[in-house]
């Protein structure tokens, strides 16, 4: 939902330099890598000041809108044909999944004024949550530590942690074994 | 939705040589433009037929089938991603938006047949209507002006102007404020 | 859903490999060649292991993620933008048609494991079945002859013969009329 009804530029001129300079790495340097070189996109997305952790697997197709609005702690995994779209930012924590073709949508229009204002809002992904393939999550939603969100489905609002959703809207559909480690240490939903 | 089943080509000949040199130009000269060239963009879109108004946008990663059944008024903007499958003609009128990989797909088949014939239909994009990102349009819709088809969602039927629409099939979620202009000029749904 | 999560690669060396190849074949020689250039694909995919029936029609932006694992009867139908994920084997029955961007999706991971591990699971579509554009199959699913999911549906269960589902998780819509020459035979779902 980037800016294709306004008239005037939706971003400041620093910032669309910057994405053109990140695109054109992208396709020339980040997108063609093999698979396995996940060290060398890291190292890409922290040349544009993406904050990563340890082994972060970001994969070649994945698409990143802006890596100075990424966040991720360590070992998380962002699919090929997934999508961050983070004109605000977007952070996933520790054991984080976003599956092919998922879609982290940070940013949609006020419809209801009429030049159609862009609105960006920070979306937040819990340790060990899973977005399944083709999923869609809205701008400004919270999925919760170890939250599923289910094949295609749309969050709308917030995930609680541990549990599983599916559908458009996305709805709970059961409850997820929280995985040892977690309760161990006693982490919390964000 | 093309044919891949019927044995025999669903599209005369001239159909199809006209939509092989539309795919050269396009993979040539439109797809690889930079993002700001929306005049160059309508200009090969004209070549091939399309009517095109004042500064529509349709930006360089989406697709039209076939240029020659796509009319646009003025400020149209079609997004990176978006799909006009138009073997029947596709309308959007002024300030109609189509978000990223949104899908107009103006053709299906008759499935109850046993040779499975194509059926293409004619699909009208109002004023100000905003078809969000990975949203479908099925053959066939009126969407009126105004309206909002959002995220995902697939609109089955045709949607009344100025209310805003979820879920597949589409549902009534809530009114839209009409955009004062819109009231002024008397504009109503197509 | 491809291994993003697992530490551990979730396949052996010689999938790994073979995977590999394939995909540089479907760079260089699968995926530029001309659209009515069906019988050549299919003998790419028959070196890499596919079974394919007579005149079977693999579009050319078509995704086969492991040919070893595709059985085709005659007359397949797989559209552009279609992907076909089979860890474990997929099959498509005379006469199946699958539309563009659908996604035949033949693994999941298991997240009430703490070590997420993938679970891969055949799906078959029976004759005259069509998965219509953007239609998600999961894992583990049959899809019965004549059965048509909707735009963009997710199945989720089995779909019985000739009867039309829609929505996520699709449900039962209609019934669809069957094709004389099935009754004929007297060919049930598999």
């Amino acid at each position: 939902m980037e800016d294709v009804i306004n008239r005037r530029a939706s971003f400041p001129l620093r910032n669309r330099v910057l994405r053109f300079l990140w695109g054109a790495v992208r396709i020339v340097l980040f997108a063609p890598s093999p698979r396995p070189f996940h060290a060398w996109r890291a190292f890409l997305l922290r040349c544009f000041g993406a904050s990563l952790g340890r082994d972060c697997r970001i994969y070649p197709k994945a698409q990143v809108w802006a890596p100075w609005n990424l966040k991720c702690d360590d070992f998380v995994g962002v699919a090929d044909g997934a999508i961050i779209y983070n004109p605000a930012p977007i952070s996933l924590a520790t054991y984080a999944i976003v599956s092919q073709e998922a879609y982290l949508c940070g940013a949609t229009h006020d419809y209801m004024k009429p030049h159609f204002p862009l609105v960006s809002s920070q979306i937040t992904i819990g340790r060990y949550a899973w977005i399944c393939a083709r999923a869609t999550v809205q701008p400004g939603v919270r999925v919760g530590d170890g939250a599923v969100l289910g094949l295609g489905a749309v969050a709308t609002k917030d995930l609680d942690p541990w549990k599983v959703y599916a559908g458009i809207p996305a709805r709970f559909v059961k409850d997820r074994t929280p995985i040892p480690q977690m309760q161990e240490t006693g982490a919390t939903a964000p």
